[in-house]
């Protein structure tokens, strides 16, 4: 919004600050003039709020479709054709792994989508085919992640002054060999991968060691004489876990070992920290395990046992010097390191903007499951009945405020999250296309804390869902078990959420303090250098009683409101952290204020969430593909964007209250709005969900069946 | 607590009012003087709170340990001498029902505990045993109480003036059998139950009705012709589902039909309610489907697959005239209606105090849950380490303030529902004993607060244990899976949490009214009185300022600020009620206070908690077996019962703004309280899981073995 309304955002200038101050002061003193032209004015506002909106849902899920609508229907289709390869309710783990890579093989080899050509070319396209695949399966969808995924590969980030953890992820089997190969590896395997004659591994993870990267035991001693590394787990700690592919299907792995290099007498090593190799592990004629492998079975997991995840352990295991992956840092014949980078951080960063995809992959799959889950939950909260006033007929169970109350700011996270994802995927599209380094920064931080932010929140809706549906959601045919089982792991896997929420403060902490230092800020963190000028001074005590419909839907309101929050959140984090570094050290600081840092990352994200989501629903916005041409779509998106916003505002009305930045009166108002606007959003969540356009064989719960869900699930269990 | 202080609180009169306001006046401006002597008050007050606490687990553990240890051990020692009998953790559904059922039959016949013979006599123990039969496998507890179980038949409470929709559980196979029965049947049917000779259903759910018991529409109609009852499923959506056991092992059904009888002149029939008849659905010797009996298997669940759940249609069954469940309603030969009770309602009031028991054995379960999810979160927690300060060894995850924050609160909430459940389970034991009638209903209302709002928090906690153990947690031999997925349906089953809830809120506002007609208040409600009198000015503002830690660790300050948001929920709710009704009729107003009513009945139950574990803290308990001999094992009770406290009070720091009763300055100090008090419980959390004395054996996850665990866990793999 920022860099419509103010083109020129660079000065830092103390003048112009106080006239600022001046400017914003003066516009909350009076009502803010809307910016459109009246008959552009969304239709959602106060004037048109009390009559049920008439919604065409037809305009409005070709406003939410994205452009690849048609590889997922191909992969609908093939599926459809296939009930062979339609995964059961109840399958054992091994006839599960089998399925789920008959399902692999036949997606590419029989239907002929090959993802890994869109990894590099077209990632939109990869993503829409993961988000239908993961639909059939989400089992297959990791599969086909760990064969072809991009993914992060991040470390060991320096904020301003004090030391921040910092986690390391890295691409899967196919992503790593592009993007932390050559050439030769890409000639030599790229045809194996793609048809998945070489299906591979991704070997990161050990016991001992998942989010700390760094700190990775298993070792890979270059041998001069032989011209071979050796690649060796030195202990138990050491063994490589959760690698996927690894207990039936890989015949080769990614390796991330630390390179030991002979210094310069040979009688030592030095150890050049984390590198990756392709280590060959089952014979690719016989499947057998190679000599001085040991690979043992994960076993039974929480969900996703599509996925054969095993341990390898390596004994000395020798493999040629070619199989170091080295894009970044190379070994010479004799037993030189060399880099076009000079140092580890500039490695790393080079490498970000590469391999950035698989946590885009996963807040948008999160997504997906959220429009699943909510459209069962609300499909059957709609046919179901139950009590109602005395003699007359029973009442849905979304007529219950309590029901409303748990659905409908979740069906407004979905359309947020929406929007909110698409724009990364555009914004990663665009990043690939122009190498911008700018957007390299932007998009690997956004990318961090959307997939943080949704997917705990997915998590969580999860047992909402199920919870709102009664006993009917415990049949495992009403999908919410495996859906929440499956998706479980995503709040873990490409980077535990809280560690990546710690990235997202570090990144704003840098942020706060380049702002200070005068240099560029990225398109999405714009907004801090107007928040800092103007909103930390005093809230106005006249706003702060202000409790107008108008005034608490209108979306500068709305936006200021988060965006001070993270404001304040921000500066007062950074004088924390600046006094305790004193006394506690850089580490210690940080661990202080962790839940401060936590608290303020999600409520970052929360705000880059809304501003996209207001800009969804103007319909001014910079990217043409988002423009919602349809008044009817616009005044449904309006509304469930006023729910998202004061929600949210709502369920931390305490920071507000503390500040004095909302007055009780107002905060009684926010409360009473956001109820209403939950009863107003059930009204038209029929249509809302079906603009998800989920047909009945991807939502594939009877209870959820647009025509005869009863029967269905008499029928199903055999009435 | 006001039962002591204040042992005549029957008065509402004004001058007394007054009185006692300037009372607590006085006393908010004076520091409240300790009610016990200086050697015996509770150590982990602010004067000692900086040491780190040593506590004696031992002594902690004797005084958290129930009565019935002894029994629950001879079950341990039962299944650990029986390791074929153990569930393993890859099971087809079919295979574990089998084994479910071979667990249920060892343990009455071979291991010799009968826990029908405690259903009546000694339910404590039946709890005892329903505990550490669940832990062995959830679906074995659930087919236990399936069989045997105690549980709870409600329905339609009117109150005040308005309709409230309520639900109505019931007792399963042997409870329905004992409690609705009379002795004719328990002579028949009582040795058949005890030795699981005759396994049986409770054949309550219909396909479209849960909640709503009262629009059951399975129909029994009198044929005086033959002397029998016709047991007909008039539709589809009356089909009887979710039976368990009716899938494989039942052989007799408890049918909730509604009773239908011939008219005067025998042409019509008239409906007289709901009633339970025994229908035998399966041959006694052949075990084949009995004519006109239709039974199809509800199929793979979410969870509790070991739990045989089927759906039943009934084609003109007949039954005899005996079959009816016949103590609180007969049908003589000639076709007429008796009861000893004159109306509906006295007729479920009389049950209610005979079937509380499902919800209390709920309650009570989910607590032993949430100490297992919580003893092997933790465990982990201060096994793992990783990153650190630079150049210094990791840290434990433990060490870090996000995962106190997950972790510690939810240690000190076990703590908190383990003497809440423990006390209820002793007012239950004591109410069937002296079938007082003021102890039943403050039973029911307690058992279904106690029930819904445990639950619900055990269910969002299994998530957060989980995603706190990262990758190791998704494991399923690390058990979060299997615990959270049979968990679930606990928010469900006995009553939806939702509805329950709203029960907690109807009985509250039945209270509420009569204490303004100077009627009797039960035990448990009794602060209300004091509360409504006290609490319902404005808040003072002098100590709304107050932020010393003495202060804020004040278990007077604490219930205080518990009893002031009740009071104020509640009184605010029905004046709201009120106006509501006029406009809206009853069900509308309902409705439109639906959140308020729910956020009223969740924060009466922390306020019972609180004040239940307030008691535990202090020694001067009414009921002596909950006396806290050693002064260490206080100290860590005291210390855990402010973080439940503080954290509750932080949560919801929105309302107290809101109304003033907390000034900003008093906020800031709890919230930092409250986190330094989650340190400090982490410095003790070792000591704290090891005091729920759940040995190796029973935590059964390999990370959280209290020796060798990451040895186990390579071994458990194959290593």
């Amino acid at each position: 919004m920022e860099t419509l309304n103010n083109p020129n955002p660079s000065s830092g200038d103390d003048a112009e600050i106080v006239s600022r101050r001046i400017q914003r002061l003066s516009l909350h003193l009076n009502p803010i003039p809307c910016p459109l032209p009246d008959a552009d004015r969304p239709i959602g506002m106060a004037a048109c709020a009390r009559a049920k909106l008439e919604v065409d849902t037809g305009k409005l899920s070709g406003y939410m479709r994205g452009p690849h609508r048609d590889v997922q229907e191909k992969v609908f289709e093939y599926f459809e054709s296939r009930p062979e390869l339609q995964t059961p309710l109840e399958i054992s783990k091994n006839d599960h792994r089998e399925l789920c890579w008959r399902q692999l093989v036949g997606l590419v080899r029989e239907a002929g989508i090959k993802p890994f050509r869109y990894v590099a070319d077209d990632p939109a396209k990869y993503f829409a085919i993961l988000e239908a695949v993961g639909s059939v399966d989400m089992s297959l969808g990791i599969k086909m992640g760990v064969q072809y995924r991009i993914s992060l590969l991040y470390a060991n980030m320096l904020c301003l002054n004090w030391f921040f953890p910092c986690i390391c992820v890295c691409s899967l089997w196919g992503g790593s060999v592009i993007n932390l190969g050559t050439q030769k590896h890409k000639d030599k395997y790229f045809d194996g991968i793609d048809n998945l004659y070489y299906p591979g591994c991704f070997a990161m993870t050990e016991l001992h060691h998942g989010s700390n990267v760094q700190a990775l035991q298993t070792a890979a001693t270059f041998d001069p004489i032989t011209d071979e590394f050796i690649i060796n787990t030195p202990n138990d700690g050491a063994i490589k876990w959760w690698i996927g592919n690894a207990a039936v299907h890989g015949k080769f792995a990614t390796v991330f070992a630390r390179l030991m290099l002979p210094t310069h007498d040979s009688k030592a090593v030095s150890d050049m920290g984390v590198h990756a190799f392709i280590v060959p592990i089952r014979h690719l004629e016989t499947h057998e395990t190679l000599p001085g492998i040991e690979i043992h079975d994960c076993g039974q997991k929480v969900g996703l046992n599509g996925v054969d995840n095993g341990a390898l352990r390596f004994n000395s295991v020798r493999i040629p010097r070619d199989n170091l992956l080295n894009r970044f840092g190379d070994v010479s014949r004799d037993g030189k390191y060399s880099s076009s980078l000079p140092t580890v951080n500039k490695r790393f960063a080079a490498t970000l903007g590469e391999l950035v995809g698989g946590r885009v992959g996963l807040a948008y799959s999160s997504v997906a499951v959220l429009k699943l889950a909510g459209t069962i939950a609300i499909r059957y909260s709609l046919l179901r009945q139950q009590f109602g006033p005395p003699r007359k007929p029973e009442v849905s169970i979304l007529d219950y405020q309590s029901h409303q109350h748990k659905l409908m700011p979740m069906l407004a996270s979905t359309y947020a999250f929406h929007f909110a994802t698409s724009y990364l995927v555009e914004k990663y599209a665009e990043m690939k296309r122009t190498h911008d380094e700018q957007l390299v920064g932007d998009v690997h931080a956004l990318s961090a804390g959307l997939k943080a932010y949704v997917t705990s929140y997915t998590a969580r809706s999860l047992n909402v869902c199920r919870e709102s549906c009664g006993g009917h959601g415990y049949a495992a045919v009403n999908r919410f078990g495996t859906l929440r089982n499956d998706h479980d792991i995503f709040q873990t896997f490409e980077g535990d959420n809280t560690v990546l929420l710690q990235q997202v403060a570090g990144d704003l902490l840098k942020r706060y303090q380049e702002k200070f230092q005068g240099g560029p800020l990225t398109v999405t963190w714009n907004y801090l250098r107007e928040s800092m000028n103007s909103y930390l001074s005093q809230p106005n005590p006249v706003t702060a009683r202000w409790e107008s419909e108008d005034h608490l839907r209108d979306p500068k309101f709305q936006l200021d409101a988060f965006r001070y929050r993270t404001s304040r959140l921000l500066q007062s984090v950074a004088v924390r952290l600046r006094k305790h570094t004193k006394t506690l050290g850089g580490f210690g600081a940080w661990n202080r204020c962790l839940n401060h840092l936590l608290t303020l990352a999600e409520s970052h994200i929360e705000t880059v969430i809304l501003a996209k989501f207001i800009e969804a629903v103007q319909k001014y916005y910079l990217y043409q593909t988002f423009y919602c041409p349809d008044p009817s779509a616009r005044s449904a998106l309006k509304l469930v964007c006023d729910l998202y916003a004061l929600n949210r505002i709502w369920n931390d009305i305490g920071t507000y209250r503390n500040v004095d930045y909302v007055a009780p009166n107002k905060a009684k108002a926010i409360h009473k709005l956001a109820e209403y606007l939950s009863f107003q959003v059930r009204n038209i969540a029929r249509e809302l969900v079906d603009a998800f356009d989920l047909p009945d064989n991807v939502t594939k719960a009877p209870i959820a069946m647009q025509s005869e869900a009863y029967s269905q699930y008499t029928n199903y269990v055999g009435f």
